[in-house]
């Protein structure tokens, strides 16, 4: 079974459709995995709402998590019945960014994972973390990893940074997540007084309102005694990324992980220039980070937050959910429910 | 004797006067210094023009070359006779960069060295490349030491790195020569077939005529086989960032050292997004940079490329020169000269 | 008042005197501090036990906690009542290591803190955590910030990281603390079985006994999937450092922070060299780090591990517990009581 | 044909044998290539003079380069024609080495390249730099990368840098022409007037006679103004490295590449703790580094030292030269010869 997406919309989402489809021949190298759950990310939003270009007839879903089935010759990582996750880029094993190995991303350049059985290349995966379902595995490739790089590949965060995290989307929530692992103090931004109460409990130490305070900036400043966020985690990457410019500390670091508004009504590069500003580009992460973003996972017992959880079969309504925007942490879908 | 500037216009900028003064006595920890030469900067010219806010009487320029004629207590570093030249950021010694230590910038928040003599801290200043000038020592304190900051504090120059430089002023000019003495490949822009023919004697494997082609970052791409830039060196910060984030390879850097223009017709975040490129905001750099700048151009035999010298008294004929844009490389004055 | 060591051995240490003292002036850039507690090192030791080469009659002791009295001309960084820690190296303010900078310090080449008052550069000191007494303060500079470095200015420990401490020294248990605050793994090395049960309650995630398994190293890699430590923080120096070496993971890092033992009975370049493995000798740290250690003391609420406090008037009886080797943590001096 | 070892000693080495052999099939994935030229390493020599443990029968020789005659399936990066030179690890192809990845060496864990034609995976080839004949390219894949390693990814080496160099084998060699393209200053290590001779024609500042003076780490501090050299490139890995831990300056690193001499009779881990020195065991280098390496040594035209060229017919003969010790960097194997 694969649900495909045809590039005709269908009120506010593309047209989903399913089909039949039988369990993939598995080639050497790969392995065939009977995926069981997955997970939205704001990448797949822009996949089925028209703002991305996609083949007509694309497999959606960045994210799958499932159990191998089959190994394909000279494969000897994993075995049969093994519980594996994907990769946001199956071709990035390690080392530093490429045009070559930022391609053939699953939902987008090629079929994704809303599919009950795929066969790739075993290292399209990695194991999951121990004592994890596979739904709370599927919540991790994209947003989980983002958060990941951003925090400790290209960021240095260790006790005693600042972190600050915007909103409550999945990978924010993550980057609040791991920054309080690692000892850092987080402040966290919000636009509603309930998500803002959540984000306390989860452990940020200040939760700036943005609605009320657009010139949030500079209450960052004022927290951290004038000193300035260490690392700012951006997901806007328009007005949001002055504000951004002025919470940086001197020297300090924001990494661009999202552009969620593309409007840039003040130019940011004069306040980066003058404060010594560092803003990182990046798009999750390879697959030797992702074995160690496992490994930290286990080690500190971090657990997902989910949203809500639905069935495969209501991906459409899924996706909806995703665009009222009120979620808080992940979404994830379930192949064996309903 | 020391040039004041009266924060009124006089034409295209504001009006000079000269006062005579005192030689200044030396506090513990300082050293006197008959400043022998200057020259201009960018940020100079936003100083007498206007554009930057500053204390009505300030004694212009950033840069300062001289001749030690006296020492402090405790001053153990230098004797008198000794050639040194400014820094631009006396408070910042080493390490990362703070608020505190981008301060007290001389010709800008103090006094600058548009004076006969000066007293300051002795960490102030540092010793010149044997063999140079003191107007040649005084072209590296802010030009210089911003490339060297760019190519090899943030960025990581090696043989075989592909740098882009933007035109033809002084820091654009250091930092290609700075690449072609570590190895690297340098692709330059400039506006005219002139200065483009200069570029190729400095060295510059390949020339870009930007006017020509507005569309340059494509062309940075085809020289390098797709690959792209290891490093640009933006001075622009406006409309050229979008080039600059084109022309950088995946993964690559750009390092922002000026904000000429500040107009940004189109918002370059997603493009750094999506790239996985770094934009790292840079002024000048510390003391422990500036010795290994020294002992670089030592090495290497490094030379300054002056575009004119011209005496202290005609330093408003030296500012218009800049002003129209025309000059290549360093613009000099010359304390002695008549 | 002053204590004082006459470099003539008095039973297994020099012969301590204590003479009165003035208190003393304070110059510009200086302070004045009532010192109010202190703690031994390893370094101590050496001084007191005739290993390490000190003028006769120096002050002894390295660390110093204590309350600002007066503060010199162009201090504003400090005011009268505020709680003040030493640092190791005074004039390693920022940046990177240099002959110059590691130099002058305190109870080893320059007097050090057994004495009433110091009047010092500020530079000389940081504030101490929030919520610390002055006796938990006085186990910082030295042992805490040493394993600091080790972890996060020359290592680079993060969620997951695995890292291995040796022993029960001040450095190493700190060591274990600021691991676990950063969501590490760690594996440390005892030989008693009450200290390996205090080392599992502070956290540390497994606990080998080396005088069982003098090969312990394997049982690192064992106990890692084969993998093996990102980090070994070592402080013998001799022979445990071949055990080091088996220990780190392909790629990763041996911190050196004490030459407990000097011997040598294998050559483990061979070992270094076929596990590309790094070994950095590193002493303690510069001003910016400690500071920024503060402010992750502050946000993690770590608390030092304090095995016993002496009066400052039983300094031998306190060095003579140390040299014994039971201790557990840190053994202090309280100025005040007794 | 292929070359073979037989584990039996005849005389100083192990006997060679040869036997004829088809040309492999190429299989998915892999380049059939004619191998054409070799070279000889340190590492070489081990092997085939019983200080390796080796499987009997090995085809010797790490290094190879040929021409590309056959393209497997899913071969996209090379051509039939394309001249291509081996990988020290086949394996590691970007990132921080593994235990997995330092594996499969040729001539040694494998068969190496003492062959007509050999058939290997793509990834265990790049191509040749430009202008470079085969054997030129053969020189390459173990001694000049591991050089580049050194210098340029753990090392970080820049104009100005001070590089201390070991004597006149192919990895030193290459280290110094190295350095020199990058602008940096080298001292050079030998014990012959003759080769001192020629590393000064080769671009070296100074050239010290470890012969005469044996404790030449002092000179080296003599010949910086008592800084210190940045990086030591250390092949020793015994006694010269106490040298190496003088030479080096305070927060400096020593770059160990080999350990030809396994006796220390000091141990240098009290100079490297007290001089904050760092030493970094590395061995050969990643797809990504070599594909790096040959675009510098495009861009900076450097050309390898050649000391003789055997046919592969006198292997033994060269093997034998090689023992002898006089030569000046390397000795190659041309199999179109004799």
């Amino acid at each position: 079974m694969k649900i495909r997406v045809s590039t005709q919309m269908d009120g506010d989402l593309y047209r989903f459709y399913q089909e039949e489809a039988d369990k993939p021949a598995v080639s050497p190298g790969e392995i065939l995995v009977r995926i069981d759950a997955s997970s939205l990310n704001y990448h797949d939003l822009a996949v089925v709402d028209g703002r991305r270009k996609i083949p007509d007839g694309l497999v959606p879903l960045n994210d799958g998590a499932g159990t191998v089935e089959a190994v394909g010759e000279g494969v000897t990582e994993f075995a049969v019945g093994d519980r594996v996750m994907s990769r946001f880029f199956p071709r990035w094993i390690a080392g530093k960014p490429s045009q070559d190995r930022l391609f053939e991303v699953p939902g987008d350049q090629v079929d994704g994972f809303a599919a009950g059985h795929v066969a790739r290349a075993a290292t399209a995966f990695t194991r999951i973390p121990q004592g994890y379902s596979l739904i709370e595995a599927a919540t991790l490739p994209c947003a989980a990893m983002t958060a990941w790089r951003a925090l400790f590949v290209e960021g240095r965060v260790r006790p005693g940074s600042v972190v600050v995290t915007q909103g409550t989307g999945g990978m924010s929530v993550f980057a609040l997540q791991f920054a309080k692992a690692a000892g850092a103090i987080v402040i966290a931004t919000s636009s509603s007084e309930t998500k803002m109460a959540r984000l306390g409990e989860l452990g940020a130490d200040h939760v700036l309102n943005y609605r009320e305070n657009p010139a949030w900036g500079r209450q960052v400043l004022k927290l951290t005694d004038g000193r300035g966020a260490d690392l700012v985690v951006e997901v806007g990457g328009g007005d949001t990324l002055m504000q951004s410019a002025i919470a940086a500390r001197v020297g300090g670091q924001i990494a661009l992980i999202g552009a969620l508004d593309g409007a840039m009504s003040e130019n940011p590069t004069r306040m980066l220039l003058s404060r010594n500003v560092t803003l990182s580009g990046l798009s999750v992460a390879n697959r030797d980070d992702q074995m160690e973003m496992v490994r930290a996972i286990e080690a500190t017992g971090l657990r997902p937050v989910i949203d809500r959880v639905f069935p495969l079969g209501e991906l459409r309504e899924a996706f909806l959910h995703q665009k009222a925007g009120r979620h808080f942490g992940k979404i994830c879908l379930d192949y064996r429910a309903g």
